[in-house]
Order: structure tokens, then C-alpha cells, then sequence
């Protein structure tokens, strides 16, 4: 057995792990609308002018303004309705003096007139329109590229795709998006006792928890998780998936980081590739392993669920972020007394995780092997490892999962 | 012309939706791990007891604690390892008086013992181990059902699944999840000047933006949206499309809902369903109708893409995740000062976006029709109806998109 006698702060584990981020380069064609959350890659700038002409901002009339401006309430201006234009056609004529023309929010604008007065501010009697308020020159008119003028960049190479960037994109007429391409993570889930879900346990065997845990953590924070199942404890059968797992951008093991005697992928790891550490300062998640295989970054995560899990937020999320090229995750916080007194491990730094009841945040850590610690809370307090104590209503910053 | 006269206040409006919104009871059947950030339709209990057995929570050796009660560091207690159990497998034997035996992290603990002692605190010498601390009954053993016993709750109707509750369902074996279906969503855009992208622009014509922005938000919060594309300003058409469109959970036309000859919608809704608000004080975003067909909710948005993308997240977001059980959305928010005086449209609720930059919430609004004002901002600020001017350096509340 190799027990583990030394730790690495938690401060440094996750500085070594963001400096061997390398965000991926590669770059994928999507449809539009399948690209939110996505990474733009390339930018995309305006190929016309949005809104490609002059356009009324008002349902109304449009009229010269210069014949407007003595018009009030009590002395409305008349002018003659000659024509009327719809949106998504184009006006018959233009104007001349004394005219007007009934016109729809978004339709061009009749050549000759430079404002739209507001139907609320008329009266119409046939053709004859009482105009009860002066409009100056564009006023509710949308000039032709007030929204994007051609040549604009629409979207830059690392901005995040929201709904109103895709629209922007819709606007010019774009259909495709060049984004970054998602990491892909390997997962997998070493012991002889874990078993997937789906079939019956035998004596001795549990059900693969990390392997669900991790692919949906993955997936939520820019991952492309590719599950290879379990992998029981031999040198032969690590090395062989290690091998196939390797072509991915991120490998990630659970379990078989503990110090039992068949925890075998150390070996592997020292003897083909680079460890980068093993073993943190946290609670929980002390037997942590990071290590390089040639070019692949290697995360050996503890077997115990609470501990994989916390991990995976603790160290997987920003690593993965990065590559992904997303912006750090920020949880959702609320500041809250804390229900119970806290005792902290001594010299690690602690996830606690919390469960957010009465305005107070009360203590939900069972143990590290026990997936209830999580799965009951609705988030987690960091506690420094110079803490040893937080007492009862102390105010506290919940991080929500 | 049919003019807005009068406006409904943004709470009443709020109201009015929510208390229309009914939450959905169709429940369907997912895979675990299609089943993140989904809600809960029945409650699912363990089936067993999670772990199956008692196990090592420690790599080390299985003891009977009593028999440790005198070790330390300087008198050792000597006893005879008589065989190892590995994880995934059961016990050979039992542990008799003067006995230990080696075990791994997770592995049963063999019948008569009743604590492992960690590896760290042990030395051995062929069969013979040296025990340097005492135990306690229990320690460093995880109990069978520690973490579920069986008929625990792992999960109840109406949370929402994460990665630590899909580990907990794992757990038990759990391969499949009910949960709510997501309501449909209709979207359909009307306006005869609108296009979709993929096709070039005829004169007078514009792109369509809002069927983006709207499938992209609708999806993001929890929507199965259903894009219907685009129909033309006619009776027969809306008609047609109107019917179509009601088999599904929510309505949503934009355009149509200003206040030309050509907006149709609104007679129709008066014939054949029930309006229940049109134009509220909101900006920008007034010429929003609010309706039922039946039991089917209609919204109305304004074809001006930043109106409708705004209303889409002060409206119809809160409307959707009511529907579709999840709680309330609750961006990210910052609090910074203001970069440069604005001033609010009097008596309207503002939603008014903003970049942040240099610590400063810098204001990003050009125009309704403009969906720059969105895509180049990165959330924006409310300004209540009754507030005018909001002072540079003033604190504001950046609610990020």
C-alpha cells in the first residue's frame, strides 16, 4: 500500500490544473439555431444593411416634416392620405406638398417623406387627415442600417451565443455558425464492485454513481462526455481503456486513486505519462490524482461519490470551462446564517454542502462515500482550510449546485 | 386604426399571465441522463439499501475494535493477518480473536469485525501487523443504508434533477426517470415584410429575427418550442394558423400586434377567444396582447425584435417556468454604478440593457426595432414606471441575460 503523505493545497492543485488547460482549437459548422450556449469561433460580420431601408417606427402617416411644424391640438395641419403602404412592399409613390400617406410600422418609407406622425396624433375624415402634432425630420422613422450597417461585426471569435446574438445573426440572413468544438471527456469508472445501473447487483458490488454524476456535470458546463463504462482492476484492462480514452481532450477516471494495493493507474501513470499531483488538501476528495499523458490531461477522481462529485466542481468545472472556452462558472450565491456550528477539518479545504431551509443554511454533509450529501442539499459553503470553525449563525455564502 | 389608449401597469400584467399560467400535468418517461435540469413527476424510493453492506470506508485493515483499545504509537498492538478482501468481492472467512485482515476502500467487511484501522496507522511484517492507534466500534466503517436505506425518498414530485440526484438514482439502479413534459410552445411570426434566413431579400422585406430569439429563450427556459414560421397579414391565414398552433400548450405570435389595418389578430382573438390585456406600460415592449383560445394561452409580441425579446424575458419567461414547474429564473445579477444618466420613459417600466465594462454598467439601448440593443449588451436594469431618471454613478442591478 502507498498511503498518501503528503497533500497539495487546494489553491495550488487548481493553479496546476488551469495552466495544463489548453483550450481546444477545433471548430464545427452549426445551424443557428443549435448553437446557443456555443462559442463563436469565427467572426461573422453584417453582409447588408439591418433594416435594409428606411422604415416607418410608428404605425401612422408619413409626411414632410417641414409641413408639420405649425400643427397643434388646436390648429391641426390637414394634409391629403394619397396612398397607404403596408409592410413588406414597397410605396407606389412619393410625396409631394400637402400630402401624406397612411403607413405601417416597418414599411419603407415613400421617397419624399422624412417623418411619420403617430395615427394617435391624427384624425381622418376620407381622404383628409388632421395632423394635431408637429414631427421633426426622422422623427419615428428607423433609418436603413440604424441596426447593423454591412461591414459590422455581428459576433467575435470567444463571445458566448445568447438569444438576442442569434437574433442579430438572423437579422443579416446567417443560417451557420462556426463555433469552438466541445472538449470531449472520457469517462470512466474503475473497481471490480461497481456495476451499471440496469442490472442486478451481486453480493459485494454497487451501482456505478460517478459515471452519472460526472456525465451530467460535464454536459451542463460545455462538455461532450463519452462514457466507456466500468473497468475492473488490472493492469491489463486499465492500460488497454487508458489507450482507447487517451484520443479524447480530457480523461477522466473515478475511483482507484485510493491507496489499496490494486490501485494500479498510479503505477500506469508514473511509468506513461506525467504526475502532476496526487493527493489535496480538501474534504472531501483527498485522493486526487492529475496527471499528463503525453498531451491528454489526466483527472483521477476519488471513487466516493460525494467526494467525485464536489471534486468535479471544485477542480473539473474550471478546467473544463477553460478548454471549453466559457467563462468561469458563477454559481448562483445567497448569503445566509449558518443553522448549526460547522467543525471544519483542520488544514483542508472544506465543500460543505448545505440545504437552504427557514432563511438559514443547515449542514447536509452525511460522509464522502454517501451521494445523499449532495443530492439532499441545494448547494455547498467553501470553508478555507485556516478555518477550523464556523459557529452557528454566522453568515455564510451558499453557492447553489 | 385601432390605438392603444390606455396601458395596463407591469405588476397587474404579471399578475394576469401568472395567474393564467397552469402548470403542466403530462408526464413522460426519460432515460437518467436525458433527464437533467427536468422536474420530478413521481417520487422514486430505494428499492435497497445503498450501500448493500456494511464496507471499509478506508484502505487499511478490518479489526475487532475492542481488541485495539490499548494501541498506540509506542505500544502497538500485534495482530495476524489471516487474508485481504478486494472491492467487488465478498470475504472469505470471518476475523477471530488476534486477527485483522487487509481491506480495501468499499469492500465488505468481513463477519466479526467491526472497524478498520487506517493504513497510515499500521506497519507490517509479512503476516504480522502492527496496530498504532486505537479504534473505535464503527470507525472508519460505512454502514450498510448510510447512505439510502430502502424505502428512503431519493427523489419527489416537482424538484428538479441535477448531477448529485441523478447519482442518487444511479445509486439505487435507477435507469429511468418520470418526469413533467416541457410545454410546447408555438411560435409563429407574423407579417408580410418577413422572411426567413436562407433566402434572399426581396424589396421592402427584413429578415426574421424574433423566431430566433424566441425558440433560443423558449428552450433555454424550459420550452419545447415549436417553430410554425411565418404567415402572412390575412383573416384566412391567421386563421388557419391560429388553429393549427392552439394544439399545443402556449401561443406565441410576434408582429401583428401594433396597431395598423392589417392587425388582424386582435379581432380575431376578440372573436374567437378571450383578450385579456392589450398594450401595458412597459418599454419597450407596449403593444403586447395577453389572450386565451380556449384553455390555450396566446401571447401577442411586438414584431420590433428588442421589444419582443424583452417582453420574452419579463413576461413570458415567469409565464413558461410556471408552466413548466421549475422555479423562478434568477439571473446572475451585479450591482455597479451607473456609467451615464438615463432617462426613463415616464410612467413605463423599463427594461433597460446595459454592457458592463471598466465596473460600470454602461447603457446599450439604441432603439425597439434595434436587436443590437440587446445583442450588444450583457443584461440589462429595471427602471419602475414611477422613476424617470436614473443619475450616473447611481448603484444599479445588472441582470445578466
Amino acid at each position: 500500500m502507498r498511503p498518501i503523505t503528503s497533500t497539495l493545497n487546494f489553491v495550488d492543485a487548481l493553479r496546476i490544473i488551469l495552466e495544463a488547460a489548453r483550450p481546444i482549437a477545433r471548430i464545427e459548422t452549426l445551424l443557428l439555431l443549435e448553437a446557443d450556449g456555443r462559442v463563436v469561433a469565427r467572426e461573422i460580420v453584417a453582409t447588408g444593411d439591418v433594416p435594409p431601408f428606411d422604415r416607418a417606427a410608428m404605425d401612422g402617416y408619413a409626411v414632410i416634416a417641414s409641413e408639420t411644424t405649425s400643427a397643434s391640438a388646436s390648429s391641426p395641419r390637414t394634409l391629403r392620405c394619397v396612398d397607404h403602404v403596408f409592410s413588406g412592399h414597397m410605396p407606389r409613390r412619393g410625396l409631394g406638398p400637402g400630402e401624406c400617406m397612411e403607413i405601417a410600422t416597418g414599411a419603407p418609407m415613400p421617397p419624399g417623406a422624412d417623418a411619420v406622425v403617430m395615427v394617435e396624433e391624427t384624425t381622418r375624415n376620407g381622404d383628409v387627415v388632421r395632423i394635431a402634432a408637429a414631427v421633426t425630420p426622422r422623427q419615428n422613422v428607423g433609418r436603413r442600417a440604424a441596426d447593423l450597417a454591412a461591414g459590422d461585426a455581428i459576433v467575435s471569435p470567444g463571445q458566448v451565443l445568447n438569444p438576442s446574438r442569434i437574433g442579430a445573426l438572423a437579422a443579416t440572413g446567417v443560417t451557420r455558425v462556426d463555433v469552438f468544438s466541445k472538449p470531449t471527456v472520457a469517462l470512466l469508472s474503475t473497481g471490480d464492485e461497481i456495476v451499471q445501473p440496469g442490472v442486478a447487483l451481486a453480493p459485494g458490488q454497487i451501482y456505478d454513481i460517478n459515471r452519472f454524476t460526472l456525465e451530467t456535470i460535464v454536459t451542463r458546463h460545455g462538455g461532450h462526455a463519452m462514457a466507456m463504462g466500468t473497468v475492473g482492476d488490472t493492469i491489463e484492462a486499465l492500460v488497454e481503456r487508458l489507450d482507447q480514452a487517451r484520443d479524447e481532450d480530457i480523461v477522466i477516471f473515478s475511483g482507484g486513486s485510493s491507496v489499496g494495493d490494486r490501485d494500479l493507474i498510479l503505477d500506469i501513470l508514473e511509468r506513461r505519462g506525467e504526475l502532476l499531483f496526487r493527493g489535496i488538501a480538501v474534504k472531501p476528495g483527498k485522493p486526487t490524482i492529475f496527471a499528463r499523458l503525453g498531451q491528454t490531461p489526466f483527472f483521477g477522481m476519488p471513487g466516493y461519490p460525494a467526494s467525485c462529485l464536489s471534486n468535479a466542481y471544485m477542480l473539473v468545472v474550471p478546467f473544463l470551462r477553460k478548454m471549453a472556452r466559457l467563462p468561469a462558472w458563477e454559481p448562483r450565491t445567497i448569503d445566509l446564517p449558518l443553522a448549526r456550528r460547522v467543525v471544519s477539518a483542520s488544514g483542508r479545504h472544506q465543500f460543505y454542502t448545505v440545504r437552504v431551509a427557514n432563511g438559514r443554511a443547515e449542514p447536509a454533509f452525511k460522509a464522502s462515500g454517501d451521494i445523499t450529501s449532495m443530492a439532499n442539499a441545494d448547494g455547498f459553503i467553501e470553508i478555507p482550510a485556516d478555518v477550523d470553525i464556523v459557529e452557528a449563525d454566522s453568515v455564510v455564502t451558499v453557492k447553489f449546485f
